[in-house]
């Protein structure tokens, strides 16, 4: 018994044609534009129920259009057989007959289904526009093979998503931080460390520091993108190129690079491109470092609008939706919860990806389309939940900025500028007495003799005690 | 700007209606069946653009039924508005409506967005049936909270797929296991250790410790269920059970086991039921040992079934579809791929489910809907995985005999069973001979005039060095 | 270049003796107990500049014992020689001589390198006992294989370790907790939901959750204990028990177990238990359970104990050192904190313990030494980090009654039980109004009117808002 | 009941004296360079029995003795007193003294039981130096905090073992790999995808990927460093730079980096450095995916080292030591074994610093030190582990090229290349055809009537088989 999502897709009557391929006859829905090879594939992995993420379809898209115009130039192709595939790919390329890619996500390891898929409908496709049959493997997958085609196709998307999507989602978010940062430049608050009381930093500051940490996970992606955009196009089956008339990968690859805008470059080892996607594991680890990063934000984020009575009440997050079913008023902070939750899809497909890369054996690492379903859905979460966090929660953060500045200043690590006056062991007994009789902490040295005594005058003490002075450089003397 | 899977879904013309909720208006498509607080959601998470999975929907529906049961029973409802939440809910439980919940996976921790969506969902069914107003905080909702509703349906989605899924799939799967080991009970083979030739097994020794593993599985799942099955449901918003009527919980757990058929109880502590959901980190630990399980059988099935002429070759895979887009004739064992690639899916989900759990914090977790449906989706594709080997792989794998038995003869550890007679030193010496000389242990035996000086007989080398003899206990002597 | 932890080791002055073993002359340390393959893999692995744990040396020699006796018992060693072996081997299990095992853990995946090392030791020490020459494989190893020795000890390891220190170490832990949840029985507080404002809980309730957390752990352990007392003993090389007496397994293993006083078994599949270490993986998972509830417990702990002016200030964590080399006076979590990183190694154990136990192939896992040392370190570092979490953390909170109550009076929340008096919609507006008046909810329900109107009367009013009839069920009427 | 790993500890008779510090007296031994607060942090935290990473030690006292230098520099210190605690700190750079750091990693999660261990054993030691009292806190902690300095000193150890461990280990690796390539430049054998017999590749070729993929590694770390080696000292408590004079981070850190030669530089964002620990999370992926190439290298090398008689046997791997305590004369991979124990550990310790790295709140990451000894491990097994690999397995491997060749020979899919020449469909027959029949690829072209059909002839038939010119691009005609 075979366990569906979707209930409602049983029961439909339809009508069939039969194909062929090398091992025989198969049963084709009538009006589908693939054939033998897929429908085989549909039949034999009934799994997940859900295909390749779009941005890979469009991109083996990209790659047969590629080809096919290397093969027309290299006199592998007829030019008209190289522009009817041209044409074909064209139309999947404009988001057409994405619904003519019915292959599970969990099929073989090396995406051959795939590729097959895309070749039967380029074919199908290609036919029509050129009124004669034009042959799935001879002419739209000349000189190439699954093995080169499907991972490059991973590859190009992935570099498509982070440049195009992910990229501009987090410069966006980290704009938004800046922003605030900006604006609340002078906001005194209690900093925190190890959740206890600290010395006094600014609102800006944090989130000049959530900034940075966005802006730093963009430095990631860029540091490992030539690895992502290095494909293995060009070595076929396994890294030597068989079956390729020479200059067929600068062609190839070049047309890709120059029709995507992407910076895709050939493989510097063919060896190396074909049997591992280490680029991807490695991409995965930034995106899981992003995800880190996100985490940490979202939770402070969270925490300082935590309350709005009984917590610590220095934002308020705005109100998007009822939060409770039952506490009625409750709004709670839902779109960093929503962002954390991606955040654990992430570190979980990194988890994914670091496993399968690792399961390649010889020329061929057969895990490669859950790497990129995994790859892709963690950008394309990580792009939307930047997207939502900037703009639905981030831009309308409010700062509760006379209670933060009043916290501020019940801190007894505010005594932490006295070192200098009177010593460490000194301003630890001056804390202490502040925390136990519950006063401040210059009432404390008041109240501990020390001005009595000349050891400090009230002017270094109200000098060693201005919260603001306290957020930056500079010893009180 | 969000990225969609999607594409073909923009362009719609849809028309709205209004309708609010405790923070002001909404428009909601016109013909949608939920109300202001899912259209909010929609609004507030375009982030996946998936929603929970069906069996949480149904459990969602269950745990609502039972509840308007137990509200009726108990007065809190009467009972005509009881009826009709019953007769609502049965429809959704039957698989109807199910387009009708488009709330995102990564929408609030709690779930409560999903839980609204359920009780607008079956606030307009119970008004039409009813014929006047159902409200769905009042009554739908009645002595209940997201923060219980939500995990508590999780967890008997959970427990209903684990039972009803996946142990089945499991234990067909053990079973064609079985079959082959009865068949190949004595078809010696070749042991292999660190890769290196062993003493000889037979086939179905291996594939009985195969199936002896998909049992243990089983034993798994059903050491964690006891906590999984248990739920929170009663606790209401903290634990505590706040507006609920004496004696709800026991009442309305023991409606959902019995119209579920499910071994679903009561939370022992409503507390550690409410804020944690590590009876889910438990199954998922589970699931994650069987996808291990699962990883090691399949590579041995792809390592034997290696070749046809340059591999182990002991086994031959079943033929399902043509293997290379370019190396014709190729056939793979793409079943086997399939499944290691659902098992490196799970491992990720347990890393994602693991991650989520440990972010509660007081009385809710708050990373719930990912977990739910990582662990579902866990279950799901590991259920299919197996059938999907069992029927498509396992059934039609077939044995070369001949070179198993042959290649066993030819193992240099076959030196083994001389330890006793000459002791591990000497044997060592017969051994590394075998192998330099490139002759039968036998051979080497008498090559250095063991026979020959009437240290060992004929006899004894016979009884000895019988394959067969060896895959099983007693010294010989 | 290898880079040494310690960099005191060099430049002593060894004296050396030769030992010989199958494969030729060895230079060992002259008062080395052990001899030329225990040499050979001190030279051969110089990676981690450490061992076994301490646990599984004396495993080791247990099952040494066992066997001598067994051996003895079923005539395979003469009784004298089968006795030196005890007499050595008791040696071991006493705590002597473990200097003598250097064999680092990144050895040969089978630890073929330790059960040699282990022989080698025996077999000088029983020569010792027995005044004439003991051999490491032919007597000491005498029916065993490191293929069944090595998981077996293990496996034996880890379920002594889990009964004796882990179970032991969470049950106090728990009383520790279940203490305090008595103490604070009706000592009233605010729920937090999202980390907002909830209807109140006690404080007793939320130990007794933690309580129940670590329970659940003991049940997780003993669930999947039975799979870890399950050994391979008797199989040898590769699961036939190939070179074992008749009756071997059962002697030996039911001799282990009436030593050591665990309930170790022999495997009820050989092949299964040869070959997989899925026991390991499983376990693994419950430490992992474990760590994801501390993870929670100590972090709800840490934000109780968080200011003393700044944050929740709900409890005051022991104070057992200085805080800052800088802030004067603060003190920190400190033990929270380390629990909180022994956590985050037993995830990575956990992850390590998973990937490797996935890594066999045909009759044996490869990876078995890093699974034995990261799991027995998994369950030292969970043991005494319960140990001094109880005894240094729990035992001496102590809790600020009076602001836990007036933080629980402050929260919108406790508007929940209204909504039986008035409806959800009604309730959300009070809760609005108190929070944007900064009055209570009380004072909210005055003054919209509601009293004044007649629709709640006072008495209605004071029954509803009673703080701590909200911490357990029945509904305000 | 602390569970210790060492049990030889026990008993000694320690002498005492008497320190305190802010919080009292404390009972040090006699001879301790260390004095309270680090014995209290050795009573408070019996945890794991072992501390931070000897770089890391050394990394504390580069920090001070720049401290000193800068503080002197800036009048905050008098000269006298900065010189006598730059020799202190000269000593432990030197490798003195390192039994004096007895603080577990499971300490407080700032580290600052290892600063103040620091700063106690240096205050001892300069205190000797300068004959008058040098203070921990107020001389040698001087403009610093534990805060700042702890992270600091895990980047710059770990920023120098990246570059003076692992980047030299592995660039010996590579080049042992790039020898063996060229040695082996046209040594064919059989291209393995899916595990079945692909076109032929050379082992030259195939070795050439390893020495990239390592390559690749070498050129990941350095795409991480320029943010490990960006550290938060200067930031003090918060990151605010309290109680620093201004200029002192410039200085502090050009020494720093001076003294070391590493690249080492001041945050760019403080708050962003003092929060987090991105960095470490990010190179931690690096060395994730070094671990995945290695996995990926030593499985293929095992495999092709797999027989002798009944695997790949394409190559001997060196005989290091005897295989199996049974099984007479049987070696096995163990350094590639041991290698990948050490990924599996690399795996673990990634997933610990994910989770470490995300646990952050406010101004501090509480899981520092379980960071720091996590990666700095991962550094130290990975250099380690390369290096044994290189010397003690590649440089010795020996190919078996007859034995390649042949079996490259045999291979169906050396069909290939007639695609050109007779179409897909048709050369998948001929495939078929030859391992149906036991016979080469050559033949079954004969056999089904090509060339007498006249529809390949003889030449082209000779030039398209030949297996070295599969193994580069160029279409056969």
């Amino acid at each position: 018994m075979i366990v569906t999502e979707d209930r409602s897709a049983a029961g439909a009557e339809t009508e069939y044609r039969i194909e062929h391929d090398t091992m025989g006859e198969v049963r084709v829905p009538k009006d589908a534009l693939y054939a033998a090879q897929t429908q085989r594939a549909v039949d034999n992995f009934p799994i997940s129920g859900k295909g390749l993420e779009p941005a890979q379809i469009v991109a083996l898209a990209r790659i047969k259009r590629a080809a096919a115009i290397a093969n027309g130039d290299l006199g592998i192709l007829d030019a008209s057989v190289a522009q009817a595939v041209v044409a074909a790919a064209d139309e999947i390329i404009a988001g057409d007959h994405h619904d003519m890619f019915p292959v599970d996500t969990y099929q073989t390891g090396s995406g051959t289904s795939s590729n097959m898929n895309m070749n039967e409908v380029l074919a199908t496709l290609a036919t029509r526009h050129l009124g004669s049959p034009v042959h799935p493997n001879d002419h739209v997958n000349a000189s190439q093979s699954s093995n080169d085609v499907f991972p490059t196709s991973v590859h190009i998307a992935v570099t498509g998503a982070l440049i195009e999507q992910l990229k501009p989602a987090l410069a966006h978010l980290a704009e938004a931080f800046e922003t605030k940062a900006e604006l609340w430049k002078t906001a005194v608050k209690s900093g925190r460390t190890h959740l206890m009381d600290a010395t006094p930093v600014t609102l800006g500051q944090e989130f000049g520091g959530f900034a940075a940490q966005i802006r730093y996970g963009i430095e990631r992606i860029d540091a490992a993108l030539p690895r992502v955009a290095e494909v293995p196009q060009g070595g076929t089956a396994v890294g030597t190129g068989i079956n390729t008339p020479l200059g067929f990968p600068e062609k190839v690859i070049a047309e890709i690079a120059q029709s995507s805008g992407l910076p895709i470059t050939e493989a510097r080892n063919h060896f190396e491109a074909q049997a591992n996607r280490d680029g991807l594991v490695e991409a995965s680890g930034a995106l899981r470092t992003i995800a880190v990063s996100l985490t940490k934000i979202n939770n402070d984020i969270r925490w300082m609008g935590s309350g709005p009575n009984t917590g610590l009440a220095e934002l308020h997050i705005p109100d998007l939706q009822p939060g409770s079913s039952i506490m009625p008023g409750k709004v709670n902070p839902v779109i960093p919860e929503a962002v954390l939750m991606v955040c654990a899809r992430v570190i979980g497909n990194d988890a994914t990806i670091a496993w399968a890369g690792a399961s390649g054996a010889f020329e061929l690492n057969v895990q490669i389309p859950v790497m990129g379903t995994a790859l892709l859905e963690s950008i394309r979460l990580l792009s939307n939940a930047s997207t939502v966090l900037a703009d639905k929660t981030v831009a309308g953060l409010e700062a509760n900025l006379e209670r933060a500045a009043a916290l501020a200043g019940m801190s007894p690590s505010t005594v932490t500028p006295l070192n200098r006056l009177i010593g460490y062991e000194a301003a630890a007994k001056i804390a202490k007495h502040s925390v136990k009789k519950g006063i401040t902490v210059r009432e404390a040295v008041v109240d501990l003799g020390y001005v009595e005594r000349g050891e400090v005058s009230e002017e270094a003490l109200d000098q060693a005690l201005d919260l603001l002075s306290m957020t930056h450089p500079g010893v009180a003397k």
